[in-house]
């Protein structure tokens, strides 16, 4: 054997180490879109375990037609308004045309070491998707049906994306310096906007705040839907996060996969004592916000974070999300899942937490976090508001009082969720 | 170092290579595996939340029993039914002997470069039994439950590997050029001759179909169930899909994905215009049903789509369902969750869709589809009648009127699926 | 090229075949860790399906929180319990130290070359959290809430750990050659005990036991939720067993998939058979039992057994399950999930079975795995017993016979879990 046959296979060999550390890394990265998928799973049993059960069908309907929505317009539109490649209006807004098509190139680590051009645009577009689903709760129980979906297909095709691109795209966060690990701000807050102008414009439900400034609690109809709807949630964060590591590299997925679980954990436990403290009862709905405002509020910074800050932020958030339910009920903000207190609140805390906690802390990196979180609110307030008022100025975006006394699944879709069982109500 | 020596170091990095690539596309296949398996959940929740609560306890025995009924089947004969090895009989039948054994060979690459002996029968016996639980959706609500388990040993131990060896075991319909990706036709209407042939055996329920042609709806007593069970089936289809590449090949799998979560949301989309054109209702039922046949109508041809072309298969597969629900339901075939249309419908659509759509396109290609339809239909309806007509002469397969009135779960099995609510029937 | 090159260049290759290869084992690591934790929502499931609706909430509280407190505690002082570096007096008793720290090495394969130190944490974290949530079903319909917490977290933190470490962690039943490949001891049987003693001490429901040896049966509220419990818990033993080979060895991994799913299936079967004879009925609730117990049954050698092996022992444990249901009950040992028959004897036949069956069968090995059994027994009895006395002689463990009655989501939480719907009690 000479050192030219050597060399050659030696190159063959170095072709070969590339092919499966490919391989390896995509795997990850489509087991993550898989898990980030069963989050609107999770979305749609939590959503419906915590309202009535005569709007069943309804919240299942739209939790189920928003994946699908948020998935095929991403492939016309929206990953193309988030990765246009090469940015125009500094950094503000770029596109890369209509349609997906990876070519050969995409299909190889040509395109990117660790995934294809499929799983980038099939990982992106279920994230994507989250962020209108988060909307979907908050503004339950007496949203119209087609309102909702208009709204819907609009924020994820296009809202999202470009304040999305601002950071995670390449543009003016990004240079900014702005650090949003897996989207605390730019899928959590942004969800959370869209869902505070859609209270803001539809008000509460019927109902729901007496004179006086009395608060009718309008509990959920099913604990177990909840629950199953919790832990999908914090199952598909180990995509969610995890995948945003954008390859499997072990020490790096690793760490990340444990400071979100602590977080949530300690979410759990904060959320518990704080209400047990503070209402007297150990509310099984705190346990279940506490998880989910410890997952939101590690996501903007889960792999700068030691284990002993993921606690810290998830005690923060599990405190934080128990107080603010109450609190938007003063604010007369009707928010039947917590929507609000979860993702909007945590998911901006956990973005300032990125200059409090970690490596990054400082207050240079505070005022940055800061900056970024105004932005977006700037932008994902104003589209939403705009499109709520023209919506509202048209079709409508509120069904009317009987509807809303009967039921969305009988007003708007002619059936029933639970046909065979005696209601109370 | 001499050249002698690098020789056999790079001999050893070929080795060390070749082991962990299989390592790597062994891993996809055992977690498409997994994903394939809590299919049997998704179409467990399905069919209960689809059907009335009275015969709950009893879908739920049938599809917990019948993974485990086509593990054990498929361990001593199913498997070397489908895979023979050398097929014997013009590829039409073949078998292996009884019991399975990998031998060391079957624990290394030696057996497949991508995957174990036992990777792979894991991996084809949780989708053989996949075949057996979609009758069992079609046949609810009246059927006996020995007869049904006799019928699903049988069918999934012997009728389904048959027909699957035809084409995967290296048979006939792929020495034809038969082309079914992940079973549209081997899997899918397999499993929807079966449901046919059940349901004409059995007739429909009581009640269902009146006088003058008037149809009564028998509306499904959880929402939530058909929900989780949708969204399960969907994140399977990943694993039903996707290791269906038989390997971790990036390009090829993550373009599976994308076609399959395509086609999913464009069947939920269409099915949604669709039934609220034509029905004045946003039905959820209809959206549930899209996202099946979406599925469905993609598996035979997923890796030969571009996203376009499983926006176009979707789309149709979405429309087919809703049109074919109503007319399924004319003929007084009593299907009560929509087998037939997702599974047998579309999963002949799709099957005739690799001749009209994507890189194998062609009328040649379309002719011999129709072939493999053909022959596979005329297998499957031949022995499922036959054991229909020798159980329903035996041993019966419909429960008394008096049983079907009580429901199946009192008579059958004792028991209430939820002994602490009140119930309207 | 010269030889000195390319002797660089074969080691570079060697460094970076060793990071893929590191990429790959951690990757599954992490993905059954994951799966580990899917078996929280089974649990879950499955226990409220199986208890009254009154319960509910209760019974969901316990278990989303006991992973919270499972991954803190564990984090705090369980992982440094049961994986000590260097064990002290005779491999009985060792610790770490508080808190985790993975430093750089931890990050990389130097410190395992098969996971990280962050992978290894939380698998096994989500491991010690399944121990503490078998106990909960055990107990559940009468236990309060706080000395349930405050069992649970002494249990995962302190009882688990250290019975884990005497063979995971090096201790002295890893030195006499005791075997539990995944925990049908240490896991399973660990939480047999707390649940066994927990109900010795707290007696059983109200109304359970009649006069004159009368068994009044309490049926569970929703077979649905248990079916969702059982097969998630199916899911996540991928994991469970899986995970616990500790690499991604194809042929090892993929034949401890094999045999776990045969098990199950087995046991399935058996149970169904058992019961429909014994009883007359084809209870659903034996079926699922059977699934628990084969996959309980196979853990400690799931690693070792071939197909037909497992077939056996999935036989007799559910042939076992279906036997001990009733027999507890005429020792009126009130378990209402069943969680003795599942856990701790299938936990304790499985554990013998590694004597019985496989490549490790003998009398010698028998012999060892009774010790094993024993002293995990004693500790693990001696260390609930002395916490439940403590724990009922201070705050009390159960509740008033009026909150029982209401149901411990009024009494306990001030809340119901289904307000919608009429209850028959």
């Amino acid at each position: 054997m000479d050192t030219t046959a050597i060399a050659v296979q030696l190159q063959n060999v170095g072709k070969e180490i590339g092919n499966i550390s490919f391989t390896t890394n995509n795997l990850w990265m489509m087991i993550a879109t898989a898990l980030v998928f069963i989050m609107h799973l999770g979305f749609a049993t939590l959503e419906v375990g915590l309202t009535r059960s005569k709007n069943t069908v309804n919240i299942l309907f739209k939790n189920s037609i928003i994946p699908a929505i948020g998935i095929l317009t991403y492939a016309i539109v929206g990953f193309n308004l988030m990765f246009p490649g090469s940015q125009f209006a500094g950094g503000i807004f770029g596109f890369g045309g209509f349609g997906i098509k990876a070519g050969t190139v995409g299909l190889t680590s040509a395109y990117n070491p660790n995934f294809t051009y499929w799983t980038e645009f099939l990982f992106q577009g279920m994230f994507a998707a989250t962020a209108a689903t988060i909307v979907s709760g908050a503004v339950a129980e007496r949203i119209k049906l087609n309102s909702f979906l208009i709204f819907s297909l609009l924020f994820v095709s296009i809202s999202y994306p470009i304040t999305g691109m601002w950071k995670w795209g390449g543009g003016f966060l990004e240079t900014l310096g702005f650090y949003d690990f897996a989207g605390s701000t730019l899928v959590h807050s942004v969800g959370g906007w869209g869902a505070l102008t859609g209270i803001l414009f539809l008000g509460p439900r019927l109902g729901k705040y007496g004179k006086k400034g009395k608060i009718n609690p309008i509990p959920g109809h099913s604990m177990p839907l909840a629950a199953i709807g919790v832990f999908l949630l914090w199952l598909g964060w180990f995509g969610f996060n995890g995948g945003s590591v954008l390859s499997a590299n072990p020490g790096a997925v690793s760490l990340v996969l444990v400071t979100t679980s602590i977080a949530a954990s300690a979410g759990a436990v904060a959320a518990m004592f704080t209400s047990w403290n503070l209402f007297k009862n150990p509310d099984i709905t705190m346990v279940f916000n506490g998880i989910l405002a410890g997952l939101v509020g590690i996501t903007a910074g889960a792999d700068l974070m030691s284990p002993m800050e993921a606690i810290a932020i998830g005690t923060i958030s599990g405190v934080l999300v128990t107080l603010m339910v109450p609190l938007f009920d003063k604010m007369k903000i009707d928010d039947p899942v917590g929507a609000l207190s979860v993702h909007l609140v945590c998911g901006i805390f956990g973005t300032l937490a990125v200059g409090i906690f970690g490596i990054k802390a400082g207050l240079g990196q505070l005022w940055i976090q800061i900056q970024g979180i105004f932005w977006v609110a700037l932008f994902s307030i104003t589209f939403s508001s705009l499109v709520w008022y023209l919506l509202k100025k048209t079709i409508g975006i509120r069904v009317s009082e009987e509807e809303e006394e009967m039921g969305l699944d009988l007003s708007e879709h002619g059936m029933e969720s639970y046909p065979d069982f005696e209601k109370v109500i």
